[in-house]
């Protein structure tokens, strides 16, 4: 059996106290150093496999300090603060010495209560009836997901029009496919395009420097999720001096919403 | 010249090496322990008078790990990783020396680049023709407030019904007014009542449990916003397992988008 390219990349080796080494994965790659997703990803991983862990993921804030080099790094997390149900915990990720990446995450034990999606899933055409883009990959870490546009894809001039909406729809799942778990959907939040490229057809220079991300559902929600596409939706609500914020939902096909995400975006010009 | 609440709530004595002394406030006391608002101000007050701050606030994310108790605390800010015109820092607040509060933040030097609200303000009326709410206030910090309900005000029956919708939208601003500033953003940004309750018109236990401020306006527009009225909007996306979340954004009255919020909030029932 072949290990799929997300578990080799978010494979960690324990050294001790809260502390484990990583590699950076070329399957992976970005422009310049991973992709963002995996990399916060990989800083989740940490917490989930930490011994004194208390429950399943319910926030996750990672920051982009320092783009990562290839190579090895060293991720830190630790329980700084853990209650009778709840537990919240201080995250780095580390190379030669200095921090890449800091983060905090709030994981808890939850419980069955009064629930309810109010954000609804928008009316879509499914998964089979959605072609994915011609357009080609530019780097590395696109051909690990397979997207599927309903809207938004990428731009097919990129001549710097301003669009007026950062909005984008698309099915998207593990390529090749792999069954959803705390760790992957992780990463998924962060498989949108840079809205700034949506919004004005330009290829300017971006930098995601932070990212949230809440889970809404547990770890029995995501197994049901399987290998099937989640719906992503993205929008930007505001662009200014240099930074822009990025908003979105994930639902499985059937509507659950699953996760929300938001984060804010350095560019230039 | 009498000291607004807010800067003496806000007020910290520095003790050396990114650390600073800081005392609860009877004037902004919640049910339990502070608002949630304030203590963000506070832990991003300790960044605002840091001697090493580079550039203004762009991102902050704070953890609530317990709550509060009355009477002294310490709050810890270090710049973990500075660049050349970016900053990221880990922030902590600590009472009895155990971590109340955890979080992080990031500051840049802000640039003159393209720029656009993409989420417009709504067309709502203005703050003079919108009254203040006439039903009782249970806790002190809302008294610190001003607070005109455009839609979904407090429930005039806490009956219980599903309501469906958990959409606020006030003109809100600090009370007595007090010129805007990014430590009294950061506050304002907590001001909206649990969605939960608005949702089902009932009264559970609630409690923040992790916050995101991103702000898309630097000083020289806060400047300007003075002692405006802001448009706050908020609403839940998921409500499950004892967890859900709120978005919300604030405009200037003139329809400036200075922050957009998330957090993820406890709830009971």
């Amino acid at each position: 059996m072949t290990l799929h390219p997300f578990d080799g990349a978010t494979a960690l080796e324990p050294s001790g106290d809260g502390r484990w080494l990583g590699h950076t994965s070329a399957a992976y790659a970005n422009m310049v150093g991973p992709f963002g997703g995996i990399t916060a990803a990989q800083a989740l991983s940490a917490v989930l496999r930490h011994p004194q862990r208390l429950g399943e993921p319910v926030a996750l804030t990672v920051n982009f300090a320092a783009a990562l080099e290839d190579g090895p790094f060293e991720v830190i997390a630790q329980p700084v603060r853990t209650n009778r149900s709840t537990q919240h915990w201080t995250l780095e990720i580390r190379q030669q010495g200095q921090p890449v990446l800091t983060g905090t995450a709030f994981t808890a034990l939850r419980r069955e209560t009064w629930a309810a999606t109010e954000h609804a899933m928008p009316a879509v055409p499914p998964p089979a009836e959605v072609q994915p883009p011609t357009v080609g990959k530019r780097v590395e870490w696109v051909h690990r997901y397979e997207m599927r546009f309903v809207e938004g894809g990428f731009p097919s001039q990129w001549d710097g029009r301003d669009t007026g909406a950062s909005r984008t729809r698309l099915w998207l799942r593990d390529a090749p496919p792999r069954p959803l778990d705390f760790a992957s959907l992780t990463a998924l939040a962060d498989v949108f395009y840079p809205r700034i490229w949506r919004r004005r057809a330009l290829l300017v220079p971006i930098g995601t420097v932070s990212m949230t991300v809440y889970f809404h559902a547990g770890a029995a929600q995501l197994h049901e999720a399987g290998t099937g596409y989640l719906l992503g939706q993205a929008r930007a609500q505001a662009f200014q001096g240099g930074y822009f914020d990025q908003t979105a939902q994930l639902w499985t096909e059937g509507g659950t919403l699953l996760a929300t995400t938001h984060q804010v975006v350095y560019y230039k010009e």
